[in-house]
């Protein structure tokens, strides 16, 4: 795909500043770019970068106009300019309506028109696949699912029966969505299954990284709100609510019957316990473990930095006297007084 | 399925208590039932939830007969009753004895009439699948590999050469057992691989949940014992043992050649060191880190809770400084005494 | 494969003691070999095993040569020269060159002869897959890829598109490489996606443990260099470079755009943060969490080890308290001085 500088800016509403007539045919970084790209600047410590970009075009901040030796487009928020320039520039693929005769579909489905399905895709009995749907090679929907409009399952996905995913969802390759939650009774140290019989109620705009693992409910369904985006190898327990828009990176895993808030940012390898409630609009830094619930917006943590082996070696042996320690200062101040 | 409540309580040899010809054709929680269903009452904190239940059936104690509005089946353990009457209600599927023709299928199997094989499922050569063995679409099973009376690979799973899987198996979508143990020798900071030589043993009644991945052995055998029960995502690296009945949440990884006793309960996100032993009937909580072996049974933990990002802040960068505290507190004693 | 020791002993270039016609045909460990097996011994702390192993070969250093009841391979690094002699017991299977019938194969690829591509395999268009090449069963490689030659694909491998693999890798089930990297701008707390138009690039020997996932690059590529290995369910985020001979353990995840350099040994459950440097021969040990840049070649650390619970309790609730007992104890200080 190729696009003129003026014509971008246009579609993306956006002033533009100097030669409107370079054409583009891709992205690059600011500093190792390559004529006839695209670039953004937004962070004034790459100051040195924008001055000598080969970049074709720069979307920046009006501030930095002055700074740019080639054509620039003009944004508030250059970032997200960005975002959206690409994907003009690199549109995602539409459905080409094509079912390949290698698929294996089931009976009583209804799938539309302009659903494509890849080689060796396995499709259950009774599942709704919209317009546009797109099934990649090798994926497997159980009996009952539905997949609405414009959602893309990328090659080797694997739904279980009876799951729901909105429009426009994007689940990359290795995601199990609606396998059965881990839920056992006790019997004097031996285990009895309870039958996961709840289901996986997806949105709309969700997008799930790779390996990633949903299970399905043990009763009622595990909740994937509006503009999720998981990253890879996250699990998400039975029962897990997740509210909209809320993002979460890669390796971290939310216990069964935790509640989520809309928009909360949880980093990587962050752990959250089950049966908890975080409110809305939090933030938890990577590797946090998250141990009871949080009722008010804001940062939490509690990651331990790395240090040298020798050091850390002698502070983490101190960790089990903190309590001691904690005690013999507070009777020291008291005799101080 | 649908059933009578004086038939399931027969069935589960527990007393009724109201009237046993209300239908039941599902399962419920307490507070949100649904007419026709049954669930059960164990903790006292849901006890204005029992008041005011829609359920039809309600598992409960004797104690709590008192507060049930509606039909009653009494158990000294209501979850683990529910558990076994939830199977009566959703019965495990059975095999229906279908090879889908798509299926590819190797050379001197042995496999019995009642096993059935999803679409686009590869078995290889000189495989044993033995009655009532189920094995989902796109499954991949390895020369020589053998799966015990009814056990269910779900589809999706991928069994490397040489494994062994005992009865009344279920194995979650996504999982790798008996790829390449982990190890090589270092040649001047280059790497030369040690061949993983080993098995993969798996006992009668394991639940192995979506994307887990078992390692084959360096020499002998990965074992995991009767009645294990792992959940998602969980890394168990070669010639771990992991003793009968215990239970592992997801996104824990055990290091090689470690051994966990019996009847052990492990939380999620939990790390376990490598060439240790655990005894029987350990707890480790969510996100411990287990840097040696146990001896004693008992409950074990290291997670450090969170905290608002800007105290953690403050208190994080003090780990570093705990040895020095210690020892200016020491000081501090002895110069008081 | 059956070897007599002397010939083994040839092929290694190392010195044999005793009789050389015993015949090997597989490996054990030492304290429960096998006759007609080969083990090793490098560390004396087994002393007691070599005194009575069954093996009927032993590698071992020259000093202990004296202490083996059996014959003996002398080497100077008894476990690379074990792992040299064990693949020369169990050599990988070389390509058949057999295409299953059932593979679907796009157009414009370049395929050599020697090639072998397993039943249900999915190759796309344009794809080049070298001399000895092997895809296994189930595999999904998408176009424009390329694969040099001698390289394994275990069955169920994900390739996205235009991914480029050097020679010799072993890519074992499960594992994604190209999927998406985890990029989006934010737009009033929605999330607008960044095209992730990078590839991915990986060297020769590097392994790939199952379920592992490698992002493919925002702009430029992820890379992976010659001979690292990488364990099970690993995350490596986009634009992530790691450094030859790298080793990571199972269950690390690697944030977005962090370098880490070469010959580093970095362990298991490991959390790394985005945008870092970390320099060559870097020791991480498990469980850490990198938080910032490492310039300085050595061991780091920052894992707090295990605890019974019970004192765990008491130590734990002190950690957000290590900021103020720090300050008190200063004031203590000053105070006495």
């Amino acid at each position: 795909m190729s696009i003129r500088a003026h014509e971008l800016a246009e579609r993306l509403g956006l002033e533009l500043s100097g030669d409107g007539n370079v054409e583009l045919d891709g992205v690059s970084a600011l500093s190792s770019a390559r004529p006839g790209t695209l670039t953004f600047f937004g962070d004034n410590k790459y100051k040195k970068h924008l001055l000598t970009t080969t970049a074709s075009v720069v979307i920046l901040k009006e501030e930095d106009l002055v700074d740019c030796p080639v054509t620039a487009i003009v944004a508030a928020n250059p970032y997200l300019a960005y975002a959206k320039a690409a994907q003009i520039l690199f549109p995602q693929t539409p459905s080409d309506g094509v079912v390949h005769a290698s698929a294996v579909i089931g009976e009583a489905c209804d799938i539309s028109d302009s659903v494509s399905i890849g080689p060796l895709a396995v499709i259950g009995d009774e599942v709704t696949l919209e317009e546009g749907v797109q099934v990649g090679a090798g994926c497997i929907i159980g009996d009952g699912c539905s997949l609405a409009a414009q959602t893309i399952l990328k090659p080797g996905v694997t739904l279980l029966h009876k799951i729901n995913i909105g429009e426009r969802c994007l689940i990359h390759p290795g995601v199990v969505i609606g396998a059965d939650g881990f839920g056992f009774a006790s019997d004097n140290g031996m285990w009895e299954k309870i039958p996961q019989v709840g289901g996986v109620t997806i949105g709309n705009d969700v997008e799930i990284g790779a390996n990633t693992t949903i299970d399905r409910g043990a009763i009622g369904n595990t909740v994937i709100e509006d503009g999720v985006k998981l990253d890879n190898l996250i699990q998400i327990a039975h029962n897990v609510r997740i509210g909209a828009h809320t993002v979460i990176a890669a390796s971290t895993a939310v216990a069964g019957s935790t509640t989520i808030g809309s928009k909360c940012l949880i980093g990587g390898s962050v752990g959250i316990t089950g049966h908890i409630n975080i409110t809305d609009n939090v933030i938890i830094t990577g590797r946090t473990f998250v141990s009871g619930s949080i009722h008010e917006s804001g940062s939490y943590s509690s990651s331990v930095p790395h240090d040298k082996t020798s050091s850390w070696r002698h502070n983490a042996v101190r960790f089990k006297q903190l309590d001691k320690m904690a005690r013999q200062l507070k009777k020291l101040e008291i005799k101080k007084r």
